[in-house]
């Protein structure tokens, strides 16, 4: 496997419609039913009806549960046995750990030395046993390699995966179903899994709704991609708050973003900061860089048009608090 | 009308079990069916299993909504056509103007200067008429009565009203249909509405769970007062950071509280603190200091025994960020 994960792939690998309801189906007993939440005074500031399904509050504190668990509760029978194991900045490997958990299995994650404290301490929590490499994709992969190859394992791709990405879709999925008339779903990429099982919700479930990738400038693969027509690559690790955005897009998200997304938008580090405070102060919710992304492009008039309902998963709200003075004082 | 409000009422004037099945009957359509949270590494800090019930996500905020509406949706034949009118210290103030604005209604209110100014501005944008007073209950009151003998008005007391009483037990009724073997059911207590409702919530639909009310103990009047059996004031405004919580006890809440409350604990203004920044990095919620009183009398083990199953409702999430810095900073 090359660092940038394989060009092509089995095209019956790439998921479906069908594969995140039936997602759905197999995760609902295990899932917190997350809520979607609104605010008067949010809409006000920015003249759309919002609606944020709230992903923060999920088991690990992140979408991330669903799609991991997905993928242990569909591993194949050559698997039975075996670890799990993955390289993650933290939420994926998080959720990995709580889902070998939650079936009795054990769990060896790859994890950046740039991971958060929090996330980390979240991985250490759920029993998993952990390797740290440097920052980037290749030095994930090569780490995660040298320890497969020491250490058999059924690895579970952070989000190149058919079955990790119809585990993701299954937040929009239940967005969609209690809200069904949005004009636009925004959600952030990073690897593409979410936006991946997003689009696949959405064109599924609500035809009418435009789907919308946000990423930080500072890692706009997904948007250079989508121009360009071929997967472009991040060079190590971006400098970009939104720790969980860091990757380059997988080959099946790629697919599915040439075939079922409208839009890729960039935000700037500044409008991220700024839309985690607002989110604190308007739905008293902690969210994380990654997740502000898409309220970031909402709040510059980006994301529908007046009065329009958007939907936005809020991927999680794994924060080091310690590094958040800003969330108190005015950007 | 004292300052410190009446000494005896009509009993029948005091709520029941009933009138708040009745409420939540009557409120359901209008309310967020806000959700009870959990996070499995609080849970292990604090050796209990917690349920939090979040009014942070209620309209306006706060728990306030219910008991507001409530009287509201019952104003007697001769108060039609009338503005509604109360003193608050802030949520409050911003509940009955949303209940209000949902009825067609005017609303004025008496707001002291100690109020925190998201408050004020959720008031504003609700539309109301605002007075501003100094603080402490005898000012708030003394204002209202002036404004009351100008302009009538159709009173609807922030916590010592039997509407709103039966309408702030909701949230209990709620918690306690969702998770019904609760071992201790713990409020914060500040004029005694959420505690009374709650407790009438508790006594009728789980008869064995523990009902405890939790204050600061610079506003330690609620402890106090039943500890020596007759109604304790506090004197002018209390400086604990719990703005909610700076009002002596209602006559019909203290009637409430020798009845069916079973303890009443104090908490320092560090352990506050401490308690919000646990909710923030543990269940990515922002909670306000009159709500982090209940947590942080979890967290000194004071409520129920290891392992036992503890609620709270979380009264409310309005904070001013920018006097928060505390929350990026361990205490």
């Amino acid at each position: 496997m090359s660092s940038f994960g394989p060009e092509t792939a089995d095209a019956s690998d790439v998921p479906d419609f069908a594969a995140v309801v039936a997602a759905l189906d197999r995760l609902a007993p295990w899932l917190v039913r997350t809520p979607v939440v609104r605010s008067t005074s949010f809409d006000a500031l920015c003249g759309r009806r919002v609606y944020l399904k709230c992903e923060n509050l999920q088991h690990g504190g992140a979408f991330k549960y669903r799609g991991a668990l997905n993928a242990v509760l569909q591993r194949p029978a050559a698997a039975v046995g075996l670890p799990v194991a993955t390289h993650s900045s933290g939420n994926h490997a998080a959720a990995l750990a709580l889902a070998a958990q939650a079936r009795g299995l054990a769990c060896h994650v790859v994890i950046p030395e740039d991971a958060t404290a929090s996330k980390l301490a979240a991985v250490v929590a759920a029993g998993a046993r952990i390797r740290r490499c440097p920052p980037g994709l290749a030095a994930r992969e090569a780490a995660l390699a040298d320890w497969l190859a020491a250490e058999p394992a059924h690895l579970v791709h952070p989000f190149d995966d058919a079955r990790v990405i119809a585990g993701q879709g299954t937040a929009a999925l239940e967005l969609l179903c209690e809200v069904p008339e949005l004009a636009v779903l925004a959600v952030p990429v990073g690897g593409g899994g979410l936006l991946g099982g997003t689009a696949l919700a959405a064109r599924g479930a609500s035809p009418g709704c435009r789907v919308v990738g946000v990423e930080p400038a500072l890692a706009d693969d997904a948007a250079r991609s989508l121009r360009s027509g071929r997967r472009e690559r991040l060079e190590g690790s971006p400098p970009t708050l939104a720790d969980g955005l860091r990757s380059s897009i997988g080959w099946r998200n790629f697919v599915l973003l040439q075939r079922c997304v409208d839009e890729v938008l960039t935000v700037e580090e500044t409008a991220i900061v700024a839309a985690m405070r607002l989110v604190l102060q308007h739905y008293r919710l902690l969210i994380e860089p990654s997740s502000a992304v898409a309220v970031a492009a909402l709040l510059d008039g980006r994301l529908g048009r007046p009065g329009e309902r958007v939907g936005i998963v809020i991927s999680g709200g794994n924060v080091d608090l310690q590094q958040c003075r800003y969330l108190a004082a005015p950007v």
